[in-house]
Order: structure tokens, then sequence, then C-alpha cells
């Protein structure tokens, strides 16, 4: 073994977390994930394929956040054995205007970050939590914030305006764009995987359980489909995406919602699951082959089409389109239905190599070269770690 | 002389209508505006270019809606002398579900359309206080309801769908669109001034203080800036156009807005005059050339180019951009930012052409034909009422 770094990204009632030793480059040594806390939960370790903890606890469990952090750290600290746990790196969704770049984090900035939860209500207080209750359980512990947000920082003024009164843009109700890490880690990995795309016009669409589209302009984001929270833009599982305002006035006239029943309806209970009446998971959808299924399925696509035309529009053209994250990597349906959408403008997908999920799924002669490449958030937050952890303190 | 028809378009504190007398074709005999009703009331009628009558009052003056009706109605009956008012075709901005066409209208449908006024809630109101005031002042006139969402009841259903549960879809909150009758005139022009475009991927922008684009296939409206309210799609003049659901949440649990302050700030507060913070009119911005100013129409545009392009995704292509209303036809200024942003589809316009108002604007080897074609929503009523009227009862 040698000395390493835990990446911890914390949700409402899971934590994901992997272990990277601290080698020439950085090398996952475990991975694993504590769910359903608050309910059953669940904790599963895994060092490559094979299981190194799993632990079941009944219903109701009183297990918090802390105590399953505490069962993760005590078992790095036991596989570490004479070697150290130097540092954890944190996802954390919401960076505001202020934080801009990974940083290591103090109990100050704790609370600036904890002040930016009412603009990511699902995510932030859970990345801060985990940030807290670490603070608590190894005090010494160096810990690093890598925001989601952090990579669109390069978006020009334009991008990040809504057309509301300037005082409050200055207060800073603006466009954010979040899966920064995702996003940086995919530019990251362009000049390698795909030369040509590295310096060119490209969109990277991160398909997942939450969805989005960065526009990349020479490995810069200049815009994307999130804005000010991550509820904006693409159709999710179970999150609306982009919807006409004057519906949520409605709801609130008509229907007696206040912002709590509408933070329910539009983060969990919209998207996918709420089209189909079925489910949130992709999956689950193309098996199920329904009306329903099928009109949430194409309502995904369409969005995903449409909103991919409009960053075409901010990058004045386009060279190469990304899919990753678990739809994105995985589902060659929804591949060929977003891209046969976009055929007018010369997309050419090769049928067999986007069912067999390949790196390279367009035609040689489509305008848009189209590609698939895994993310990997964790190793991005790791690496943002370890450069922090390099630098002389000054 | 002859009988004719007088089109009603109500608003919030103006009236405007227009005289049309039932020649062989439809001749605008008058056009007028009563503006500032609940102030100091201001009544204008026009005959060509002769002012025919101008009435003012004081500040305070209590006339209201019914009461400039009247005024209007008796110029309306002297000037015809001899000749009827045979029916009043109103504009009606929300048909809901219900209303897919144009239809004479009685006190039953008058109440229908009253409960739509949630729906539209800046608008609906006062189209349906004018035709109430008709009935009280001319109870044996004939009236007809003409309805601004109409023309998109070609939309396909996935146009028509936002990502929430499908139960709220069947209630009717969906994406309806709106300018439907300025768009259904402009298609109607399209044979006789641009009929290559007729059976073509078109879209047109309608682009005034109210403002959205229209994607038109086949003469056919296939998808809509606007959704379920004239609050969605591009930035107006003083609505926020398509917002981050976000922000309305954050506004109601960080400044304590209800549904009552969220539809002042994004209808009356947002948009050119919310980002400019100067006003919310085009030619003003253009005048005043100061950073906030070129900010908003900056915004304006690049709003406008990627919508636009998300409409491009829905056709399938695009053949024709046609600009109309008083932005639209009078603006070059703007024609060009949101071309040259759309360059990439390969919109060239000319620059001579453009700068004249021309009614063909883009150069001969443009991939799409851009023009001007000034709309004309008064005479898509009168042309309504009259088919209505000539049209056998049974």
């Amino acid at each position: 073994m040698a000395d390493a770094i835990l990446t911890i990204n914390a949700g409402s009632s899971s934590i994901k977390f992997a272990l990277f030793e601290l080698q020439s480059s950085l090398v996952c040594a475990a991975e694993g994930m504590a769910e359903n806390i608050g309910a059953a939960p669940h904790l599963l370790i895994k060092t490559g394929d094979q299981v190194a903890l799993e632990k079941r606890w009944p219903n109701h469990a009183p297990l918090n956040h802390e105590d399953l952090l505490g069962e993760v750290l005590a078992w790095v600290e036991a596989h570490l054995g004479n070697d150290s746990l130097i540092a954890a790196g944190h996802r954390i969704v919401h960076g505001g205007s202020t934080f801009t770049k990974p940083l290591f984090l103090d109990e100050s900035h704790l609370a600036d970050i904890a002040r930016l939860s009412h603009l990511a209500p699902l995510h932030e207080p859970h990345n801060c939590a985990a940030v807290q209750a670490l603070f608590k359980l190894r005090p010494s512990l160096k810990q690093v914030g890598c925001f989601d947000t952090s990579f669109h920082h390069t978006m020009p003024e334009i991008a990040t305006r809504f057309a509301i009164p300037r005082s409050f843009h200055d207060e800073g109700v603006r466009r954010y764009g979040f899966h920064g890490l995702s996003y940086e880690y995919i530019t990251s990995r362009l000049p390698t995987l795909a030369p040509n795309l590295a310096k060119s016009r490209v969109i990277i669409a991160h398909l997942g359980n939450g969805a989005s589209m960065c526009a990349v302009k020479n490995g810069k984001s200049i815009d994307s489909t999130m804005g000010f929270t991550a509820l904006d833009g693409l159709v999710m599982g179970t999150r609306s995406g982009t919807i006409d305002a004057g519906v949520l006035l409605y709801f609130m006239q008509s229907h007696g919602m206040n912002a709590d029943d509408l933070t329910t309806l539009l983060y969990k209970k919209s998207g996918l699951l709420g089209v189909s009446g079925i489910s949130a998971d992709v999956r689950t959808l193309l098996e199920d082959g329904s009306e329903p299924a099928r009109q949430a399925l194409d309502l995904f696509a369409y969005q995903a089409a449409k909103q991919a035309a409009g960053l075409v529009t901010a990058l004045g053209g386009l060279d190469g389109l990304i899919f990753t994250a678990g739809i994105g990597e995985h589902a060659p349906a929804i591949r060929t239905a977003i891209c046969s959408k976009l055929a007018w403008l010369g997309i050419k997908l090769c049928s067999e190599a986007n069912q067999a999920n390949e790196a390279a799924i367009s035609e040689p002669d489509s305008t848009v070269e189209v590609r698939v490449i895994p993310t990997d958030e964790e190793l991005m937050i790791a690496t943002h770690t370890r450069a922090l952890i390099a630098q002389p303190v000054g």
C-alpha cells in the first residue's frame, strides 16, 4: 500500500466514497457506498471486484451519516495499516460565486458553504454534514472541497444571466452550471482519447439520474443547461428540468402549493418518473415499453436534442458530442434517440459501435465526432486533493 | 361604406381596435386605441392617416373599459351611418384545451374562458371584460372569440408536455403556445409573399413587447417558445422568459415572495427592463448604448438564437426565418444580432436590405431565407369573424 486519499460524495440517504493510493499516479484501492441511511442502512466496500466489507442494519437503525463515515474510516485505517490517510476530498455541489476552485476546508468555509444550501437544497446540506462529521471524527485530517460549479467559472457573463432585475444577479441569482467535476474529468481526457476534440467545440452530455450538458470550447465551459440550481435544463430521473415559471405560479394559486410542496414535486416526483408514472430509471422504462414509458423517454430525448442545439449556438458550431455518466455510457437507445433528432446537424451514428457502447460511435462521414467516455468524478476529486497537498504552503 | 366588423384587443389599461368594411376583401376603415384607462384616459381613432376622433380625460377620470368601448361604438355607428356593425371579433389570449378555433361567444363560453384567467393573468381577465361590456352595451351584436393558442393545436404531443406527473398534463398543465393569430396571419401570407417557404420548415419570430417564436412545418405549428403561459421562452420587454424554477423557489424561501410578488417581478419588472435597469423598449436601449443596455440587448439576442436553434431541431432543419411584430419589423440591429449568432446555420443577412427593413433580407447564398413580414392580428381576427358570419347556421 501507500498513503492514501479518501473521496466522499454525500447525499441525503447515501454516501459514495473511494480510496486512492498515492502512487506515481492515483490508484483506486477501494470504493464503496453506504446507502439507505435513515431506513435500513447498508454498507458495501469493494477492493476491485472483491467485497471487502458488507454490513446491513435493521430498519430504523439509529445510524446517521457520521456513524457510517466512522465505519468507513475504521475500515480504511485498518486497510492502510502502517500507511496514512492524509486527506479527504469532498464533492460539494454548489460553490456559489465565491468558491471557484478546490480548497482546504476549515470551519469558516463550512459556514460559508452551508449558507449556499438554499441554492441546492437536496445536495448541499448533506455535503456539509459529511465535512462536519469528519471534523468531529478526525479533527486533524485535511479536508478538501471540490465544487461542481467551479468548472463553469469560465462561462462568459451572457451565459450567466437571467432576465431579472440586475440587483438579483449581483446578489448571486445567476446561472452557475453543475456536474463540473465530471466535465473537468472528460475535458482532461480529451488530449489523450480524442486529441482532435481537445481544442474544438464540444458538447459533453452528462446523462445520469441528474443530467446536464456543457458547451466546451477549447477545453473551457462557455455554457451549460443547468442554471442557478440543479433543477434546470434537461429532463431528469425525478426532476422536471426547465419548466415555464407560470406553471409554478399556477400550482401556487390553483393548488395552494408552497415552496416545500413545489420542491418535492419538481425535484422528486417529476422527470421520467412523473411523465411515465412508472420509474425514474431509463433501463426500466426501456424494458417496460408501454405508451407512458415511451412518452417519457421521447420527451427526455426531445428536450436533450433541443437544448443541445442551443449549446451549439453558444459554440458557433459543433465538432464533438461526448456521452458520459450512467445513461450516457450505457444506454445506446437513448444516444440513438438524441442523435437522430440532431441528424440535421450532420451527425451520423454507427449503429453497431453504438450498440456495443464503443468509445467512438459515429460514422467516418459524420460531421460531428460522437464518443462515449466514462466519467470519473472520484478520480477528479482525488486529483485536486493531491494537487493541493503537494502545493507548498505559503 | 358597407357593413363592418369591429376587432377588439383589450389589455389591462388599453383597448386596441380596428373597423373592417365587408367589401369583396376586408378593408380597414379605421383603427384606434384607448389607452391609459384607469389613469388619464386617451382615445384616438384614425381613418387612414387622418385623426377622426381624439378625446382626453383628466387624471383619475372615472372611466372604465366599458365606458370607453361605449365611446368607440358610438363613433363607429355614427361613422357607418346607414350601414351596420354586424359583429365584433375579440383577441382572446388563452383558449386552454377547449377552444381550438374561433367561435361565436355566449355567456356560457365567457364563463368557461374566464376560468382560464389564471393561465394568463395579465391578459385573459381584460379580454373577458371587453366581451362582457359588449354583451351589456349591444346585447344583439354578434361576438366572436379568436384565441392566440388555437394555431398551436397542431403541435405534436411531445411539444406539449412538461416533465411533471402526467395527471397535471391531463388537467391542462401543458405547453400551449401563444401569438397564434400573428403566426396564422404570417403563414397565410407565405403562399403569396414567399411561395417557396409555404411548404417548408420555417421559424416565425414574433418579437414585440411580448415575444415568442414558432416552428412552422408545412404551414402548421409544431413547437413554440411560449409554453403554459406567455411568461415562458424568449426574454421580453418586462417578462423574464424561461428561467430556472429553482430561482422561484429561492425567491420564496429567501425573500419571502408569494405568488403575487413573483407574478409582478417576472411579468412586469424583468426582461429588458430588469437587466438594463433603464427601459423595456428596444429603441431606447439601442439609443442608450450604456453597458447595462448592451447587456440586456445581448441577452435578448443570445436567448433568441439559442431557442431558435431548439426549434430548428424540432423542424429537422431550417429553410426560412421570418421576423415580425414591432421589434422584428423595425429593429435591424436586433435582427443582425440574432442572425449573426445563427451564422453557423449558414444564415447570411444582406446588410443593406436589413438596414432598410426590406421584405427579403438574406443574401442569395444564405442557406436560410430571411424575411420581414409585417403582422396583422386585427385582419386575422376580422377574417375569422367574417368566415363565421358567412357560415350557414345549423
